[in-house]
């Protein structure tokens, strides 16, 4: 498989060297495109809408009075802002000339490129830059100057054939050259780096080269600085994607990322269509819109696992481009249609004007629809995964993440067989995602908060095991993104609705540790919602400290656990992210199955959950040593076990109802009376759930090699068990 | 004022000693009201699901089998839900007997009747009433046990004709008159309470007497245990409404206590329409339900002062009652018809089908209008009051609430001129309102729990003022429920939209501080938001400490205190709700203006507010001493005073934006500098507001006797102030 990626790399390089200088405009908006929209425009009401507005925010810049100023402010200040806004008002103003011919949106983009050429030579680095180990030039960070030469590129090339000779001259000798000889040269970590960051800025000089035909600037972008393929755009794609569209960094970065990577895949089709962009490795962009609108929410907010903001969904401006794009140049799937009624936006393009004629005859589907899934992550798509259990494709549907792929580079968590658990657009078991008020001035210029970092990325921040108190790989990023760190599958079966199931191993995250957790869906007939079931096997030579914990939304309206509620309030640990949990409550389990029902606005769950006698179990709550107020002070329960081997092994169920109109609460115990480990070793782990009816069910997981067809038998107390495959689930009265 | 309501008491006492027993039905639902339904059915989409559900619900009862278990189970639990939706079932059933003439609807009814009647003898007090002061017999509160008589009334008096001789003289005999007996004598306390619990018990019994014609029981009923008019169904109209349509338990309250006040009026409208029922008091009725639905946040939820759960709203089961009978027998007010398609059904009854009709005609307005208003508290309006300040008539509006009435009786709190804020439909300054699972059996049964009196209900809990560390009137009910012991009106007008303002008065929840509050709330031309002046002035002769606190939801982004985050947390006191806050930080005002700037959702929040050097500031977070986890943990701020005279004066601003989709902030600083208390005596307190352009702004208030057209100079630190009436507001640079 790696040979053959190799020898598709060598083709491309050879057959990507030179390419001929383009008509304007040819990146994303081409001259069909502006013919397109011509035609469009009166009929197709996104359209009209996205023309519109686009229209409106250029003409009230045009009445303000363009001002390009210094650049000074960190993010969310009036200069960051400023310059984002002129990139976004530059290119709309150079799509509206191409389209109507008006000279004064012409002439808008002319004076707003005379007025950064003739600013960008006398700027150094950015006052602000000292923050960032990347700093930009009209930004405090680089990244944002490469989103800037991505759009700036593009109005460039919509006003080229209407500039003067002198000024085409003076606006790529003083700005454009000098823009992206800092971003190749000065900044030349960022723009070689396999991370979504070099993909903004390899897109931002390939579009560049593409416009003033600058071939060098084309080819380092695609084949790296030194052009020899081991980094730029190409091997951007074949190592941050998995073969399945997978993107190592997760759903919130694909979010991110997506726009360049199917911006320039856009503009390489346009000028080198014989690079075949989405056809490589295997179609990888063509899955990758796929993937990333898949791990949302119901309400199409992403899965915020890794550094996520809790408040991006589908419908933001870079998932616009991945949409339309997508159904314009890879597959016109009506399912993508919905979303982009949901964006209420389209691109100014072919493929936007496709979108919104296909809106505009009815070919949306009525609503999204998710599936399970299981998607590999690594280049070979070796390096685990992230499943994700549905129990139909409707948005009311309950669904549960298990992550056991690789760290996920700079934005990764140390969250290694961590769950989440969704009831429809409910959010139950939580992940907290990161700690950062995007481009808000008052909250460090908008950056990432230290507590992302000693918090936000914690083993112990997550729905996992902390081993001995501390993080996966020491709390070390350098340790997590090592070669030979990874989890790997065990072994999915997500084929069946009324039973999925999904296993993850890791060995690496702790040395001498090996942990296996199997998640099972189970939809029971005739019960509207199913339960889940979790097995949490770790295994050492040694004895540990295994800190199993549950973060959650809404309010612990039972337990059985005696326990004492704290009179003052103490950290839970000194490091690791222990700090800044308090300790609400502790006690301990004094049956061998602990419950706790929590009701989360309208409806009731019960995790049973089995436990040694001396297990200890804490309530903790989000917020300690939080000087700045920066955390959401949620609560969570870690259930603390010392062994060396050990399972934990839960039931999760989700039931009953409350309406405050009517007053009615229905079903507001659990059916389950308690879940036992039979017994687990090498071979397998058998684990038995009862229910209140003292009915039985058997879930025997096969812990040795995966196989679908290998037969097992093991014996535990004297009693033998036999299934065939990686698993079994039946009832045994 | 008061001699005139007792004349007319008089006059209805002589007017009403007598009915003629009526044909059946002839409560809610009348003859005319089953041929409205059978005539509007098909026609009327809100008539035809409301029918349509009523009958899907007898169906499903009846197919799945009469159940009239023994009682035993609290709130939440089997016994107690069955029971209400037996009452609910055999009212449905019996309407529909009436309009579809299927026996099997009758014979359903009177099984169930018959059921009750058998078991009804054997019961004595309920198993869970000793949780109760006043206990029931099918459920474990009384209150529970007229709510089932008001329905079970008229499901009798659907099915009346259709009984034979022998089973109503067993239902009546067995159940109907033990029943009622059971609520006049043995829970003579709630029959004669002049309370909401007292309003469902004679509305039951009434409605009953009606039924069976007994005289005795609806003048009962309607003039009080003793028949003397000093309790009963009229004294309660009198007591608990001011002139105005008050409630004095407020909002929430209302909600649950409108249906059997009109109820009942309807019932008496219908059997002794000579009572002219709806015009009693000067139609306080009639008002009652829009003073109601103006009690509401953008979305219908019920502003939460007083105990009051945040998730109810206009659409609850009880302000069906309220909105229909409002538009079908007092006024056809369209608004009305706004709310009735949100309630999504209507009452089975004349007044139901004139609503569903009306909205079919598309009749209804658009949305809501909410209107600033001043409402007065006490049975003639002498009791202060509430005020809310709205922007403007949309949900976008802010809006802003101070509270200055009466105690409010059971279900008041100790919060004398607390305040609340919101923005649209978000809560930004939050009352916390009540401290209970409804109906979750979990939670004690569903009861109020007990930090409701012990945190809820205390004086720190809420957005005013706390003095030495103690609750209003020793935190005693009793002290606060005495006659002496209430607020007063200083002054209102909402007259202008630009300038807003209320202002409150109270002498009598602390000893020897006299407290004055008053709110304004300036609308400044070109600004999408108004920003409000708060101004708490506290007089006495002795030294006192002065607690003012804000409670907000969101985070707190930014502040000019310097503050030490507290290593370990401490709870704020040890009584009168103190214990319940953790003390997150402390910190002290270093300048005489500290700011709070809050990030809630999409906006941003500013407090400015004067403070003396010496202030005092505590980050609190409500949840300390709560070992059931039953508060929720958000987050306050308080700001201690010492001093005999005190000003708290404060600039609340809302301000700015910001979109996670297009990542863009805007204007997240505010736009005040400082404000300042110029002076403040007994005649008058003067402010000025200061911004970041350094526009100065006075505000003076008149603190003698109200008066809008008396003269006022006060002189402070030498220089004069001038104006005419109780306020003046003006720009002075």
């Amino acid at each position: 498989m790696l040979k053959n990626l190799k020898t598709l790399t060598t083709c491309l390089l050879f057959a990507s060297f030179s390419f001929a200088q383009s008509k304007h405009p040819n990146l994303i908006l081409t001259k069909d495109g502006v013919q397109q929209i011509k035609a469009g425009l009166g009929k197709y009401p996104l359209l009209d809408k996205t023309f519109a507005e686009a229209r409106a925010g250029v003409d009230a810049d045009i009445k303000n009075g363009i001002d390009v100023p210094f650049p000074k402010d960190p993010g969310g200040g009036y200069s960051h802002e400023k310059h984002k806004l002129n990139y976004q008002n530059m290119l709309n103003a150079g799509i509206i000339w191409q389209v109507t011919g008006d000279k004064k949106y012409a002439e808008y983009v002319k004076t707003m490129f005379l007025a950064y050429a003739k600013m960008y030579p006398s700027l150094g680095v950015h006052p602000e830059g000292k923050n960032s180990g990347t700093p930009g030039v009209l930004f405090w960070q680089s990244l944002n100057d490469a989103v800037w030469l991505v759009h700036a590129a593009q109005a460039y090339d919509c006003v080229y054939d209407y500039l003067s000779k002198d000024d085409k001259k003076f606006i790529e000798d003083s700005l454009l050259r000098k823009f992206v000889q800092y971003m190749i040269v000065n900044d030349s970590k960022t723009f070689n780096m396999i991370h979504n960051h070099g993909t903004w800025s390899v897109a931002g000089v390939a579009m560049t080269g593409y416009v003033i035909g600058d071939t060098d600037m084309v080819n380092k972008a695609i084949y790296g600085g030194n052009k020899d393929g081991k980094t730029g755009y190409l091997k951007q794609i074949q190592q941050l994607f998995s073969p399945d569209g997978y993107y190592t960094e997760g759903a919130y970065y694909l979010r991110y990322a997506i726009q360049p990577f199917l911006v320039l895949a856009k503009a390489i089709d346009n000028n080198q269509p014989s690079l075949k962009i989405f056809s490589y490795k295997n179609g990888t962009l063509a899955k990758a819109t796929s993937v990333l609108l898949q791990m949302t929410d119901a309400d199409g907010y992403f899965l915020p696992f890794n550094d996520a903001l809790k408040d991006k969904s589908w419908e933001s401006g870079e998932v616009v481009y991945a949409v339309d794009i997508s159904y314009g140049s890879v597959k016109e799937d009506p399912s993508l249609l919905y979303v982009a009624q949901k964006q209420d936006r389209v691109l100014l393009s072919t493929d936007g004007v496709k979108v919104a004629k296909a809106v505009a005859a009815g070919k949306s589907t009525n609503s999204f629809k998710w599936h399970s899934m299981a998607l590999t992550d690594g280049p070979d798509g070796s390096k685990g995964g992230v499943s994700i259990l549905r129990s139909n494709e409707t948005p009311d549907a309950v669904s549960a993440l298990l992550k056991y792929s690789a760290y996920g580079m700079d934005h990764g968590h140390f969250d290694k067989l961590a769950i989440q658990l969704y009831d429809g657009e409910k959010e139950i078991l939580t992940d907290y995602g990161g700690t950062r008020f995007l481009n808000i001035e008052q909250k460090r210029g908008g950056r990432y908060l230290p507590e992302n970092r000693t918090w936000s990325k914690q083993t112990i921040a997550h729905n996992t095991v902390a081993v001995d108190g501390k993080s996966n790989y020491e709390n070390n990023t350098k340790k997590a993104e090592a070669a030979n760190s990874f989890s790997y599958t065990h072994f999915n079966d997500l084929s069946n609705k009324a039973f999925q199931i999904t296993s993850g191993k890791d060995t690496t995250a702790y040395n001498g540790v090996g942990m296996q957790r199997t998640l099972a869906m189970v939809q029971p007939e005739g019960i509207e919602k199913p339960f889940l079931i979790d097995v949490y096997r770790l295994s050492s030579k040694e004895q540990h400290q295994y800190d199993y914990s549950f973060y959650y939304l809404g309010s612990l309206i039972e337990t059985n656990i005696k326990y004492a509620a704290s009179p003052q309030m103490f950290p839970f640990g000194k490091k690791d992210g222990y700090e800044y949990l308090w300790v609400k409550a502790k006690g301990t389990a004094n049956t061998n199955n602990s419950l706790f029902t929590l009701f989360n606005e309208h409806n009731f769950y019960t995790i049973v959950t089995a436990t040694s006698n001396n297990a200890e179990v804490f309530f903790t709550e989000i917020g300690a040593n939080d000087p700045e107020f920066s955390l959401r002070n949620e609560p969570g329960i870690t259930i603390r076990e010392n062994g060396s081997d050990h399972v934990f092994a839960s039931v999760i169920e989700p039931h009953g109802s409350f309406s405050a109109t009517s007053e009615a609460s229905k079903d507001s115990y659990g059916s389950f009376a308690k879940i036992e480990v039979i017994g687990s070793n090498d071979e397998a782990t058998v684990v038995m759930l009862t229910n209140k009816k003292n009915e039985k069910w058997l879930l025997e997981i096969n812990n040795g090699k995966a196989s679908a067809t290998d037969a097992h038998t093991v014996t535990f107390d004297g009693k033998s068990y036999s299934w065939t495959g990686n698993y079994s689930y039946k009832k045994v009265n």
